[in-house]
C-alpha cells in the first residue's frame, strides 16, 4: 500500500523501514530533516512538510501518525483534520490515552475522516521481530488497512480489538502488566544480589531460567543481556521514568473500582526511584524522634 | 546412570519417566504401590521399600528425593541418613526451604553422606519440555551427578548455583517472581474483563500478545489456554493456595531489609482470595458507621 | 449571623442545629420537607424553596451548601448563581473535589459572587464536639464569614488554608490519611482476632491502648465502641464503600508523581471488600492448574 | 513495692523514676555506672552488680528487666535464672519477640521462677503521661505485681492480656498499627507539601486537625511539634530505622495467612528509606533501555 508516515523517531523510523521491507510505498515526514533523509536512503519517499506528504498520497489517503502522545499528537491530528478529505484515514500508532482516541474518533467522524487507534508493542526490536498491534476502530477501516498490520506484525501478531479507543485501551493494560512483570523480576534479582554469601551469578541464572522454567519470557532474555557485562549495572542510576500508560491503567482501575495492588505499586516504585529521599520519610524519622527519642541523621546522605 | 527415585507424585513420576527416556536406570519407590507399578510399566525398576531400593543400587548410591517439602522430606532424609554409607548421594529435588537444605547438608556431612539441593521448575510440562534445574552443593558432587541434570533439563536448562542451599534459594526467588508475574497478568486481565463496553475477547488478546509484544512469555501462553473455553473461567472459584516459597521469599526480604512490595502483595492477595470476607473489612464498615453514621450491611453476602 | 443552609442530611441538619445553638439565624431548605420541619422545631427559619430561602436573607446573602458532592452540588450552585447578586457568598461545606471548587470559584467570580470551599470533618459527632473546618477562598470573605466557623468548630478547630480549592484539597488529604489509619487499625485487630490461642479481649485492648499508648486516637475510641458488644461484629458484613476523596487523593498523588503506597492500598482494599471473589483470583487459580496441575475449586463458595 | 530494675536507658530510667515518684523502692543496676548514679540522686537504691541488686531485694524478689531485646535480654534472663530462687519474679518490659517470651516462660517454669512479659508503650513521654502496659503471664503473678503497673500506667492504662507471650504479642501488633498510622500521616503530609501552588502551612494544618477532625490523635500532636520550626524538617534525613516489632507483625501475618498490605508496606518503605537507590531500580532502568532504547542516567545522583 501507499501511506504517509509522520514521526520518524525510534519507533516511527523502524516501522517505516519494516513497511518498506514489505514493499509498501512510504511517504515520510518528520520535523527533523535528518530523519527524513535517513529514511529516503532506505527507500522512503521524502517530503518537506505535512502538506507535501498529503499531496504525494493517492485518493483515500492513509496517514500513520507516530509522534509523542499528548499535545503533539493532538496538534498534528487537528492539523490533519483540516487538510484531509472525506474517507481519508488517520492511524494513531502512538501511546495515546484511549479516552483521547475515543474523543478524536468522534471529532473526526463529524468531518467524515476515518480514525484508527493502534496500540503498538515491541520497542526497538520490532524492526526485525515485528510489532504486536492492537487495532481499534471501524471494522471495515481495519480491513482496508490490514495489509499494513500484516507487514508490521509477526505471524498472528495483530488483532482487531473493537470500537475506537479499544486498541489503545488494550495497549494501556498491556503496559500496566509490563510494569508489574518488570517490578517482579527486579525485586527477585535484588534479592539474589543481596544474598552476598552465595555470590550468585545473575547472568547465568537469568539465562538458565529462560530454559524450561515457569518464568521464562522475552523480558527475561533482555535481563540476561543486562547482566552480560558485570560492571554495567554498577555504573547506571536507578532512575525509572514512566511514559503515562501505567498511570492511566491505575486511574482506570480506580474509576472501575478494581483492586490492582501490584500494577499500582510498580508505578509508585518508579515515582520513588526518582527521589533521593522523600518528605514522608523525613516525617517518619522526625516522628520516631518525637515519641521515642530515637536518633535522627542530619546533613547529606 | 543408575539412581533411586523416591516420591512418584506429579513431579517425581514425570521426572523418572524423562530419565528413563534418556536411558538412565531408575529404581523407584513410593508409599502408593500403584504409582510404583505404573512406573514399572514405563521401564523403571520397582521396589517395595526404601531398604529394597537402596539394595538395588550400586556403590556410591544416588537417591533422588521428590516428596513434599517439610516434615515428609525431613523424615525421609533422616531415615536415609541411617541407611546410606559414606560417599552416597542424596539429591533433594523438591521445594524445600533453603535453610533446611543448608542444615541437612551440614548434618549429612558429619555422616560423610553427600547432599545436593536441586530447585526444579517446569511443572507438569517438564516431561516433554524439560525441567529448569538450579543445583547447589559441592562442585564435584554436582559434576558426578551432572548426567542426570543434562537429561532432565532442556538445552542450557540447568546451572550449578554454588554452596549447599543455593539451589533451593534460587528456586525460592524464582517462585517469588512467578507470584508477581502471575498477579500482574491477572490484574491486567481483570481490567480488560471489567471494561464491559468494549466486550473484549480475552482469548484473542492473550494470543496476540504472545507475538511480538513486550510481555510475551510462557505464562501468557498458558493464560491463553485458560480462555480458550469462554465458560471455563466462570465455573471455577478464585481460591488461590500457596506452597510456601512465596512466604519464604518475603521472609528473606524482611530479614535482608529489602523492599519487595510486588512479590509481597502477590502473596497477600492469595491469602485474601481464600476468605469470603475479612475481619478487618468488618472493622472498617463498623468504624465508618461509628463516625459518619454510614449504613452497614448485615446478614449473608 | 443570618445565613441560609441548603441540604439537611446527617451533616447539614446537625450543622444547622449547632449554628442555632450559637445564636445564629438559620434559614433552612431541603428537598425533603420533613427535614425542614424538624429543623423548624429546633429553631430554624423554614423555607419551601431555594427562591424563598434567598428572599428571607438580608443583603450580602450567605448560603451554606451542604448537599452530596458531584452533580447535585453542581446543579445547586449553578441555580444559585442565577438567583444571587454581586457580593453574595456561597459556602460549599460538602466533600467536593477541590478542582471543581477551583473551577466554581472562577465561574462565580465572573458573576461577582463570592465562593468559599470548606472541608468539614467530624461526622455525626460534630454537633456536640464541633467540626474541624478547612476554609479556602478570598481572605476577606473568610473573615466576613468567620463567626460561622468559630461556632461550628471546637476551640482552635478551623483554619484559613489559602486560595479557592485549598480548603477542599486539605480535607481530601485528611480523608486519605483517614483511610490509611483505619486500615492500619483494622489489620491490627484482625491479627489479634486471628490469634485464637490467646483468646484476646479486643474490647479491653482497644480501651487500654487509648491510655498512654503511642497509637491512642479518636478513631481508636470509636473502635472501642464497636467491640463493646461482642456479637455486633459477627453480624455485620465487611462491605466497605468509599465516598470519593480517597480516590482523588490517589489520583492527585499520581499526577504529582508522589508514591503513596499505604493510602492507595487502603482504597484498593475497599474495592476488594465489595466482591465475593475477583476475576483476577480466578485467573490465578486457573493458571496454577495450567502449569502445576494444582487442584481447582468449583461451584459456589 | 520493692523491686529491682536492670537497664537504665531512655525507657528504664524514666520508668524507675516514675515508680519512685509513686513511692516504690527501686534497686537499680546498669552496665553504665553514670546511669546508676543519676538514678541514685533521684532516690533509687544503687547497686554495682546484678548479684548485689539481688541481695538488696527481699524474699520473692521482683526484677524488672528493661534492656534491648534479643541477645542482651536472653543473656540477662539466663544469668538471672541461675541467681534467683523459687517464686522469684522476672518481668521483661522490653520489646521482646512474643515467641521468645513464651519460650522463656517455659524455661523459667522448670526452675519455678515466675515470668511476666509486659509490652510497654509511651516512649519518652511515659514518665509524665504514664505508660500503656500489656501484661502476659500467670494471673496470680500479674495480681501480685499489679501495684507496679498501676503506678506506671495512667488511669485505665494497663491490662492483663492472658498467658505468657500475650503481653508482648499485643504490644507487637500495637507497633504494627503504629507503623501503618505513621506512614498514613507521612504520605498525607508529603502530598500537602508537594502542592506548591497552595503554599500550605503544615504546622497550622497539623494543629487544626487535632481539634474535631476524624484523624485527631496523639501522633498528630507530635507531628505538629515537628512542624513548629519550619526549617527543622529540611535539615534532617529521611532515614527510618525499625526496631523489630514491625517485622514480627508481618511474619505473624504471613504465618497466619492474614493479608496486611498497609502494615507490611509501611515496613518496606522503611527499608527503602535507608538506601539512596536500589538494585531493583537499576534493573528497571536497564530493562527499559533494553526493550525501548530509553535513556539511562549514569554516575552519581
Amino acid at each position: 500500500m501507499k501511506l504517509g508516515m509522520i514521526g520518524l523517531g525510534k519507533m516511527g523510523s523502524n516501522m517505516a523501514k519494516r513497511l518498506i521491507n514489505f514493499n509498501h510505498e512510504v511517504v515520510v515526514y518528520d520535523v527533523n530533516i535528518d530523519n527524513v533523509n535517513s529514511l529516503k536512503k532506505y527507500g522512503a519517499i521524502a517530503s518537506n512538510s505535512i502538506e507535501e506528504l498529503i499531496n504525494l498520497l493517492p485518493e483515500q489517503k492513509i496517514i500513520w501518525v507516530m509522534v509523542p502522545a499528548g499535545e503533539i499528537t493532538e496538534n498534528l491530528i487537528n492539523k490533519l483534520s483540516n487538510l484531509l478529505s472525506k474517507n481519508d484515514i488517520i492511524i494513531d500508532g502512538g501511546n495515546s490515552n484511549y479516552k483521547e482516541s475515543e474523543r478524536r474518533a468522534s471529532f473526526l467522524k463529524e468531518k467524515k475522516i476515518e480514525f484508527v487507534d493502534v496500540g503498538t508493542s515491541g520497542g526497538i526490536w520490532g524492526l526485525t521481530e515485528g510489532y504486536c498491534l492492537m487495532v481499534g476502530g471501524k471494522k471495515e477501516v481495519f480491513e482496508k488497512t490490514e495489509p499494513l498490520y500484516r507487514s508490521l506484525a509477526p505471524e498472528n501478531g495483530y488483532i482487531y480489538t473493537g470500537p475506537s479507543g479499544s486498541g489503545h485501551f488494550v495497549k494501556m493494560v498491556h503496559n500496566g502488566i509490563e510494569y508489574g512483570m518488570m517490578q517482579a523480576y527486579a525485586e527477585g534479582f535484588e534479592l539474589l544480589h543481596s544474598k552476598k554469601e552465595y555470590d550468585l551469578d545473575l547472568h547465568e541464572i537469568s539465562k538458565v531460567w529462560d530454559h524450561g522454567s515457569v518464568i521464562r519470557s522475552w523480558l527475561l532474555q533482555l535481563i540476561s543481556n543486562i547482566f552480560e557485562d558485570k560492571d554495567y549495572i554498577k555504573d547506571i542510576r536507578g532512575y525509572v521514568p514512566d511514559s503515562g500508560e501505567g498511570r492511566w491503567t491505575v486511574e482506570e482501575a480506580i474509576s472501575q473500582s478494581v483492586s490492582m495492588p501490584v500494577i499500582t505499586l510498580s508505578l509508585m516504585q518508579r515515582f520513588r526511584s526518582r527521589k533521593e529521599e522523600t518528605f514522608s520519610d523525613k516525617v517518619l524519622a522526625a516522628l520516631r524522634n518525637q515519641f521515642g527519642g530515637h536518633e535522627i541523621k542530619k546533613g547529606d546522605k
